[in-house]
Parts: C-alpha cells; sequence; structure tokens
C-alpha cells in the first residue's frame, strides 16, 4: 500500500481511460481516412466504423442502424428531447419528467417551456423512486415526451424503468384506439448505470437512450439509441453532410467509437462481478461511515440503487469544507455532480428528494470503481475521520 | 520509393494524425478528471484544458475567453449560422452566403429558410471568386449573417475575406448613425485554411470563425472563436451543465483540446515552409496532367487559391470511374468533397462556377499534405497516364 498515491473516489464523475481501450483508440487512428470517401482507405476506414456500431448494438441487443454517434451525453440527450419535443410544440407539446435528472436532461427541457412546451415533474419519494402512479395521471393526450434517468449519477438512485416503459406502451395501444396520432417517446440517460445494471432498450422498453464511454473508461464520446422508426420523427439539432441518415450530420471519429466500442464491451463483460465487488465495498463504506458520524443520512433509495454509489448528508458539516480537508489528504471527492459542485449552489437533486438547503449543502458523494480496492476504502475511512475530528474543533 | 506502397492525394478529406499529436494526447489521457471538480486531479485537468485554450486563442491572436472547443467543423458552423440568425428569424432575419459553401455552411442556412429566414447567395465569378460588389448590394436592413468560408476545401478558391470584413464593418457604422439595433456577424469556415494561410479573426474582421483538428492532422475536434462580446447574443444548440459559458455545455475533453492546440501549432510552426513546398509541387502536377491531358478544365481560382488543392474537370471522361481505376492502382483520391462525393450527384459547388452537369461528373480533386513527395506526384502521373489511356479505350 502506497501511502503517498492519491485515492480517486469520484468515478461518477470522469473514468480513465482503459488502457486496451487506448491501445485500440491509438491502432484505429491508422483508420484515419474518411468513412465517406470510395476509395480502400476510406472503406476500411467505414468498415471500422461500422464493425464498432455494429458491436454496440449487438452489446445493447439492438440493431446497427439504431445506433447514433455523438459528442458526448449532453448531445445524446439534447438530441432525444429537443429532436423529439420540438416538432410538436406548436401543437402543445407536454413533457414529464422528474426533478431529480441530471442537467443535461433538464436544461434542455427548460428551454422547451421557453419554447412554449408544458412540462410536468412527477413525484418521486423521499429516495428518490418516482411515483409511477403519479406519473401516470401526468400523462396527457398532447405528451410526447417522458425523460427518466435509469439511475441517478448524484444519489444513485435506480427507477423502475421497465415499468415506466410498460406504461408508456400502454397509453400508446389506447391512443391508437383513439386516433390520437401524437407520438410518445421514453427517453432514459443511462449514463450513470453502463456496467452497473444490464442495458436492454427492448427489455426496458425505452426509445431512447444515452450512453457515453466517459464513464465506462472510454473516450468523451456518445450514443444515443433511437428505435427503429423513431429517427425520422426527431429534428435534428444540426445539419450538414448527410452522415448518420441526416440526424446526427458531421463525421464520426472512427478511433473514439472503436475505444466506445471496446469500453463498452469490456463494462459488460466485467459487469457482474464488478457489480458484487463494488456493492461489498460500498456496504462495508457507509456501515463504516455511519458508525463514524452516526448523525449522517443516506441520500438516495437504500435498496434501489447502483452499486458504486454512496451519497451521504452530514449534519452540522460544510460539504464544501468537506471536500478541501479531504483533498490536502490525498481524497479526490466531490459534494455532488461536477458540473452543479462549480456552481456552488445547493444540489437541485437533494432539494428534490426532501434535504433543505443546509443538508444539502452538507453532503458528500462517493462514487467507487475499478481501481477502487478495500485498503483505499480502509485509509479513506481513517482519513474521513480525521477530517471530521478536524472540522469539528473549528 | 516503395512501387507497393499506396498514395494518398485526398488530405482536403481528412489528414492523419501526427505522431508528436499522439503522444501528446495519449499521455494527456492522464488528467482524465472532470475539469469541473474542486479537487486535486480536477483543477489539474482544468489547467491543462485552459492552458490548451490558451495556447489556441495566442496562435489565432485571440483571448483564450474568445476559444469554444465543439465536436467538429459540421458543429461549430452549426452553432454560428443558427446560433446568430435564429434569435432574429421572427425578425425577418437575412443571411447572405455563397452558393460554394460547404454542406456543413448550406445545410444549417437551408433550415434557417424553412425557419423562415431570408436567404441570398452573392454572385461568384468563374473561379469561384466572390462579388464583393454583389454582396455589398444584397446586404440589407435585416442581415443578421455573412457566411463565406475563407476557402473552398473543394475548387481551392481563397475569398477576399478581410475586404468581407471591412464591408460588414461599414455597414454596422452606418447602422449605429441610423439606430437600427439589428447585429450583423461575419461568420468564416476555415477548416481548409488553417496551415495554408494565415488565420487572425481580428485582421480578417470575422466575429465567428469555424476550425477543426481533422484536417490539420490532429483530434477530430472543432473550435468556434467567437469575438468578445458576442458569445451572449447567440442561441445555444444544446444545454446542459453550464460549461463554455452556457453557449456550448458538456464536459470538454482535456486530451482532445491538448492534441488540437498541438495540431494547429505544428501547422502554423510549418505553414510558410509548407505552402511553398506543396505549391511547388502543386504547379508541377497541374503542369503536367495539363499536358497529359489538353483538354482537362481547372477549376477554381487559378490565382486566388490554396497551395495544396487541385480540382479539374476531364471532359470524356466520368470521375466515378476515373476514382476507381486510380484506387485500383494504388492512388486515394475523390471526385470531390466526401459527404458529396457518397451522395453521387454533382459537386454543387462546380455547378455553382458554371460547370453543366456533366462537366461536374468529370472532375477530380487532388489535394496535397504533408506526407506528399514529389516522388508520389511522378508516381501518381505515370498511374495517371495509364488510367487515361485505358479509360479512353474502353
Amino acid at each position: 500500500m502506497n501511502k503517498n498515491k492519491r485515492i480517486y473516489l469520484d468515478y461518477a464523475a470522469a473514468t480513465p481511460i482503459d488502457e486496451r481501450v487506448g491501445v485500440a483508440m491509438t491502432q484505429a487512428w491508422a483508420e484515419f481516412a474518411n468513412p465517406d470517401t470510395p476509395y480502400q482507405e476510406g472503406r476500411s476506414a467505414s468498415a471500422a466504423l461500422e464493425q464498432a456500431k455494429k458491436q454496440i448494438g449487438n452489446l445493447l441487443s439492438v440493431r446497427t442502424d439504431e445506433i447514433y454517434i455523438t459528442s458526448g451525453a449532453t448531445e445524446s440527450d439534447n438530441l432525444a428531447i429537443l429532436g423529439a419535443v420540438r416538432p410538436h410544440v406548436r401543437a402543445g407539446a407536454h413533457v414529464i419528467t422528474v426533478a431529480t435528472e441530471h442537467k443535461s436532461v433538464l436544461t434542455p427541457i427548460h428551454q422547451l417551456e421557453r419554447e412554449s412546451a408544458r412540462v410536468d415533474y412527477a413525484r418521486v419519494d423521499s429516495g428518490g423512486v418516482v411515483d409511477l402512479d403519479d406519473l401516470t395521471d401526468k400523462i396527457g393526450d398532447s405528451t410526447v415526451l417522458v425523460s427518466v434517468a435509469y439511475a441517478s449519477s448524484e444519489i444513485g438512485t435506480i427507477q423502475p424503468l421497465a415499468k415506466i416503459g410498460t406504461i408508456i406502451k400502454k397509453v400508446r395501444e389506447s391512443r391508437v384506439k383513439q386516433g390520437n396520432a401524437t407520438p410518445l417517446f421514453l427517453h432514459s440517460d443511462c449514463s450513470a448505470t453502463v456496467g452497473l445494471l444490464p442495458l436492454s432498450p427492448a427489455r426496458l422498453g425505452v426509445d431512447l437512450l444515452t450512453l457515453t464511454g466517459s464513464k465506462i473508461y472510454g473516450p468523451h464520446t456518445g450514443v444515443l439509441y433511437v428505435r427503429q422508426g423513431v429517427a425520422h420523427m426527431l429534428q435534428p439539432l444540426t445539419f450538414g453532410g448527410g452522415q448518420q441518415k441526416g440526424l446526427r450530420p458531421g463525421r464520426e471519429d472512427v478511433a473514439s467509437t472503436v475505444g466506445l466500442a471496446l469500453a463498452l464491451e469490456i463494462a459488460e463483460g466485467m459487469r457482474a462481478s464488478e457489480v458484487e465487488r463494488l456493492t461489498t465495498l460500498r456496504n462495508r463504506l457507509l456501515h463504516e461511515v455511519q458508525q463514524l458520524s452516526p448523525t449522517c443520512l443516506l441520500n438516495g433509495s437504500p435498496t434501489h440503487r447502483i452499486a458504486n454509489n454512496l451519497n451521504i448528508t452530514l449534519p452540522g458539516f460544510n460539504g464544501e469544507d468537506l471536500v478541501a480537508h479531504l483533498d490536502a489528504r490525498g481524497i479526490a471527492i466531490a459534494t455532488g455532480a461536477a458540473c452543479a459542485a462549480a456552481d456552488e449552489v445547493p444540489s437541485h437533486v437533494l432539494l428534490a428528494i426532501g434535504r433543505t438547503a443546509d443538508e444539502a449543502q452538507s453532503s458528500l458523494r462517493i462514487t467507487l470503481g475499478r481501481q477502487t480496492t478495500g485498503e483505499q476504502i480502509d485509509r479513506f475511512l481513517l482519513i474521513y475521520k480525521q477530517v471530521l475530528a478536524r472540522l469539528a474543533t473549528i
């Protein structure tokens, strides 16, 4: 055990590139030609690109032509949300989401509100789990989109996505009977769940699904799964050379796509063992943290929770201070989602599950990953104890 | 000279990653943390990102906060064009461009037309050079955007961009006098000119300038230069966590940005010598091609032309056939821009400069780059001669 080595516990914010993925990408730089060109080099690049997309499709049990490559989760979320709803804004489009969503979902939805869409937020319980009855009640004849992440990257809560899929399917069937031609799409940002939960769009009943390589030890490249028959109903965000059926023009980067495919393959391959390992580590961490700080509150569902996430409120402590003191002692964690943390306002996710602003600002998010070891957890707990003692005396 | 080695002459479509850029990117993968996080790893990633943006800014002689990182030229063009014009569409926004622009400029402008903007195309002469008088005449009180590429990636023609900048400046001054508050922006896609022409937004008088790493031996990452004071007047394409002042949210990739900065530095560093070398090679190539095929027509301006571009029409020959036969003999070139070539329709650029559909489909674009040598040109000419002879007898 190297006592000087820092301990990174913010895997929900970013993951290092897997060495194998790095090698695959540098090798794929040889496929530099434009995949749209007709000569040998272009055909080779095109084949490598298609192979990578096929691999991604296979890993999600979907068709290759349902896979769209984007610049990341933010773009995928925007393409799904703005793309699905904008064509229906004039007809009074209605959108349903939950207040615990990531900003890359909430902010485009706020934009749709400015463009005159109506938006409702389905209730969540104190663990952040969506109330399915309330969600069902909120679906109206003009609801075009329901967007609910499979799990929260901030509090780790897993949503009953397959059940939402079933609800949506029933509404669609009744619309057909009623002659209501308004489409109803289910979008889910699954960035936080890749490698932690099985991702089968068909089984989940989602039409649009967001992924990113940057949270699975891969490149900063996104995927938007678009169910067959849906792509032509989406308004593109950008317009150009017609790549990816015009839905997402601009040349796809072969190397990043190859890297993303391998990162996804590795994540899926080690999912079962990694979930078991992380669950054990995380539960021990939670148990010890509760021993060291008995007043701490667990944020997010204790039961419906992804394996790598721990989010706690420590009444009486300031989250920023905790982060700074832990950082000074070699621990890299944050108070919550990175983009929110930078704002220095209370986490909207914690407020949405009923925490007060004070409680929200007394919180820490600890997320584990592939490099996390039991020794690191032990050392974290030692330092955590020291920091709590130090701050309690200030 | 390796007789079996293929000769790549489509550098305008894509360039291989410079080895030094590749090394810099793989090293920068160590900066994997989210730049928005407050701890040591995040601050280090943020510093690397800012340093890379600063380097890009310095190379363009602009401020760091005028540099926005995007996923590529298509996104940069869309952000500039849709971003500048959409806020003014209801007020009758008017856009001016030229018909020789790349699809990543023309297609978002067509989208603006669908959204009720008015669009005019300034005349170009037979060499593709914009008619400044016509452009000036077309500027009206509601013109919001003029978008003209510095040079065409297809026919190589350099536009009098600085003169357009001066025209725009005068119109702006007269608007101030007249109390017309409509903004007027000049956008230029400079993807085809980096490393071939000096790029100083201030000297050129542009407000919005598109760059991409994928044409300068760097990563597939774009830049949009946005003149100070202009960013808040643009409507973002995507909405999210507030990165890049909300104009282009989503976490920037540190490694790609570092790679792009180095690619730009290398391109600028070798620009003068490379322009001289490529001009000599290209002129010899043109001379020899004219000797071998006396009926050939040069497309684009013979004088106002970037150093690496040769575009010719070979009456009586089919461009696709030429490309296929050259490919079979080890030469990688295309009939024109990759995304257009994939459509198998006559190049809109060649039609815009007065070529007939037949002539346009009898064309080849040959673009030289860093790996192009005199020996390669010799060998190309030998094979070119064989292919012409072969096709003439079919």
